[in-house]
Order: C-alpha cells, then sequence, then structure tokens
C-alpha cells in the first residue's frame, strides 16, 4: 500500500511559456470571490462532487466579469464561450463550507482568456482545487471568433 | 474579425509519452455510454452549460464501472476518488440532445486510473468534447492511496 | 418508536374537483419518457437527492412538449413559465437507475396546464414519487399571461 | 390576451388547520439564510431555473439545522429524510442575485417537521417564491419513521 501523497502521482501542471510563476496560495491572488455550498453539492462519500467545482469556477469568473465591467456581460454582441477547462483536486470541500475563488489572468489572447483559478476552503490558505479557464470570445450570431470585447479587457485589468 | 476556428486557438492537447494515438471519433472508442439531457442543462445562451459535461463524464466513468465489474464499487473498502479532470469544448450539444459519452483507457497506474472520454452528441461522429479524467484509488477510511482494487481492473480490461 | 409508514404521516393530496381519479400507477400514464440518472443525483445518503426529482420533471414535460408539438417550444412567442410544483417522495432512486417519467393532463386552463407526474424506478408499477407541475403560457417579451398556445394545446391531446 | 396576473391564476396555497397566518414578506421570518446564485443557476429564459429553489429550500434548512444544532445532523442515528416539497413562483430570479431564505415552522409533529419558506431577492421585501419543505425522520439503518430527534428539537426553537 503506498504512502505517497495524491498529489505526487499526478504529473506536473504545465507551466505558462513565459517561465512567469502562476498564483497557487490564497494570498497570491488579487481577486477572491465567495460562493455558499449547497447541501446537494455533497455526492455519496460526503464530499462536494467535482462536477460541482467547476460551477464555481464558472460563477467565478462571471460574476467578476459583470462585476467589474460594470455590465452584463452576457447582453454583449460578443460572449465568452468556454473553450477548455481543468481542475486538480486537492483537499476535499464539503457543505456547509463557503468557498472563496481566487481569480488570476494567465493568459489574454485576441480572442481568448485564460484564467487560473484556486478554490480556498473558508479561511484555507491552501487552495482546495487548482484550475484553468478558457473564454473564447465569439460573435453571438454567427459563433465565430471575434477580439475580446473592450468590456472586458478593461475588467481583466483589476486581475 | 478572425475567421480562425476555435480548435486553433487553443494549445494542443498533450500526448501521451508512449505516443500511442488516443481516440477522437466515435468509432474509436470500444465503449459508449448512453446519457439523456436535462431541460435545466441548458444555460442562458441555449446549449449545455460546460460544467455538465463533467457529470456526463463521472456518469460515464461510475456507470461503466459498476456494469462491467459486477459490482457497486461504492461499497469497495477502496474507492476511486477524482484527483483531476480536464475537457475541451468543441461542439455545442442542446437539450433534448441524447449524448453518447465513449470510454477508453489511457493510462494504468498503480493507484490510478486515467481515462479519455468523447462525448457525442445524437448519431454524430465527431466528438463535442474530448475529456479526462483521473481516479485515485484510496483507503476509504484513512483516504490514502491504494492500489487499483482487482474488481476495477478486471472491469478495465473491457476498455 | 413509530412503525407507521411515510405515506400515512403526509397530508392527503388534493384531489380535483371534478372527482376524477388522477393516474397513480405505471400503467395509468399514457406517456412515460426515460430519464438516465447520474452519479452526481445522489447525495450524501446515497439516494437521488429531493431536488433533482424536480429536474426530471423538468424535462419530461418540456421533452414531451417539443417531440409531440414537433417544434422547438422554446422558440415560441408565448412560452411556459413554472408557476407551482410539488412532488411527494414515496420510495427511493438511486444511480444508475434509469427513471420513466409517466406524464398525465391534469387541468388545462386559459393560460395554465397542470401535469400530473409519476416517477418509476427501473420496471416498477408503484411510484417512487407523485408530483405535480404548473405551466402559465405567457408573452416572452411582456411576460404577462396569454392563452395556451395552439402548438401546445395540439400536444396536449396525447397525454 | 388575458392582463391578469399570474398568481390569481392559482389556487390558493392552504392555510394550517389553526387558522394561523404563516409568514409571506420578509420582515415576517425569524431566520433568514443568505445563498448566492450561480452562472449555470439561469436557464435558457435567463431567470434560475424552478428546479434550483428546491435546492436553496434544502440548503437553508440542512444549514439552519446544522448551525442551530450545534451538530452535524448528517452523523444522527436519525436522519430526516424528505418527503413532501413544494412551491409557488411569485418573481423571476437571476444569477448574480443573492437570494435570502427565510424559515418558519408550520408544524412540529411527532416524527415530521414542515417548514415555511420565503425566498427573496437581493433587498427585496415581497418574496420571489413560497414554498414548503417536509422532513420525516428515519432510522437511518432500518428507515422506519422515528420521533424528531432532541437535537432538532431544540434547534427548531429558534424558528
Amino acid at each position: 500500500m503506498s504512502e505517497q501523497p495524491v498529489e505526487t502521482i499526478l504529473a506536473p501542471q504545465p507551466r505558462p511559456a513565459s517561465g512567469a510563476e502562476l498564483p497557487n496560495r490564497r494570498g497570491e491572488f488579487r481577486v477572491l470571490r465567495t460562493i455558499t455550498t449547497r447541501w446537494m453539492d455533497n455526492d455519496q462519500y460526503g464530499h462536494v462532487n467535482n462536477v460541482v467545482y467547476y460551477s464555481y469556477f464558472d460563477t467565478a469568473v462571471n460574476g467578476f466579469l459583470i462585476e467589474a465591467s460594470g455590465c452584463d456581460v452576457r447582453e454583449l454582441p460578443q460572449i465568452g464561450i468556454v473553450a477548455e477547462t481543468s481542475c486538480r483536486f486537492l483537499r476535499e470541500l464539503s457543505f456547509p463550507d463557503v468557498v472563496h475563488a481566487g481569480l488570476a489572468l494567465e493568459k489574454l489572447g485576441n480572442s481568448s482568456v485564460v484564467y487560473r483559478i484556486g478554490l480556498f476552503r473558508n479561511d484555507e490558505v491552501e487552495p482546495a482545487a487548482l484550475g484553468r479557464f478558457v473564454h473564447v470570445y465569439v460573435d453571438n450570431a454567427s459563433r465565430r471568433p471575434v477580439p475580446v470585447p473592450g468590456e472586458v479587457r478593461k475588467a481583466l485589468e483589476g486581475l
């Protein structure tokens, strides 16, 4: 029986080409969004189901954009569709924990925005999960990629 | 305005060290699991929300394991906890589509199982999404990693 | 300690004014819709969480309407908004059960449609749950009540 | 086209036999629980899907019980299973609203607890929804009804 911690079994997370360090710990994120867990988030094993972590990502990113841009980004002619996401699950979360989602900008492209996300349980400083969330902006009608809209670029300056 | 398709904007998915090709198209998966979409899977933009794709992954893997092992894997003393997942979203899904989740074995380790997952919309052969789902087996009481249980290894022979 | 079954503790369900009997058992429903359960539907007690039953209701009603009307009811200028729902939980459901949702018409009003819903586990004939689902049709723009659209009325003839 | 408001179309909510008035407005609830909405709570029509309201009910009741009893009610030998729920949907909720769930005790029986629930959007005083949530306590092993445990009865004194 292995006594190796889970984290060392997993392949290391790819680092950005620039070599810049991505934030991991709570204090390294400039923006934190508060999310309340729900009773039904817990699965049969008594902790928050893996799927639900992505709803925290989704909520943190969109909640931040709506608040920081001062406009309802869903109403813009360019909408952000989710092109890719990933998550490493490091510690359990469980209802009634409060989750604090740290947001950072990993990469801002022409049409895409890559967020780094850390989830923190209650007042813990080590992440319960670390994730990546990629938005690609498309024209709402044609669904073809377009440049990241100005309202969003401006909001991202806060990250 | 870019006319570049979304997929080329994204970084290529890492390939396994062995150089073996992972399955992409419907016919390349040996196991397909059928999942019905739900009205509430659709989000404000009228397609299945990105979070919900992971519930299809979760359901396909666990449903397969229960069926192929002939035992309720939740009752084993070793349980599979989800250590890492990722998804690339390639085409829209929308209620009332029927989703077919293709399952393949990307890697079988001592304590971990890495699944390759493809989601197919109705009778389409190109994937709506491609994902990765990593189970690490732990002792249900101590939550320390343990070898993949025999019941699960046997089930995986079908992939 | 009481040995009284759960059902007798609850107040009886109101009957329709007409005195007509509402369907309860599987064979009494003219329409049955198949829904696959999901791993995350199960909560900490190992059965499908009460909230999820309502997603089966929602899915059964809207899936039926789309199929039976031959049109995407979401695109009509009149949309059905949910005004009231209720459910009595009689037997447990658990992943990987397959749920069959029976649909019947309890009442067709000028602006409203009241559905009777029974949920059946796998091939069981006694309901796991009995529910009520009230749609009120409104103008999509003004959100004021309007008559039930013809496309929906026609679909309801099948119930 | 009717100009009648949605509420008058619906049958009146049954009142308790005692004739006591149930709370409706925000100030009439002694306990309010705060719940953050999530991006994926919104459905295709841009407001919170009806199913999700029940997750707010579930979360408010269980969160209150855990906090007010000072113990994790999930660990007791008697667990509360949901026997019946209902909801009238009166006003829209939409992400990123914050929901305040008012809790009141409608009836305390031998084995059952009936909660009255009101959901309030942000700082509004009129309810977005009014609901009923019935817990029946059962022995965790036998699943037969048992008296409401003392820890829960004590917590309910705060309602």
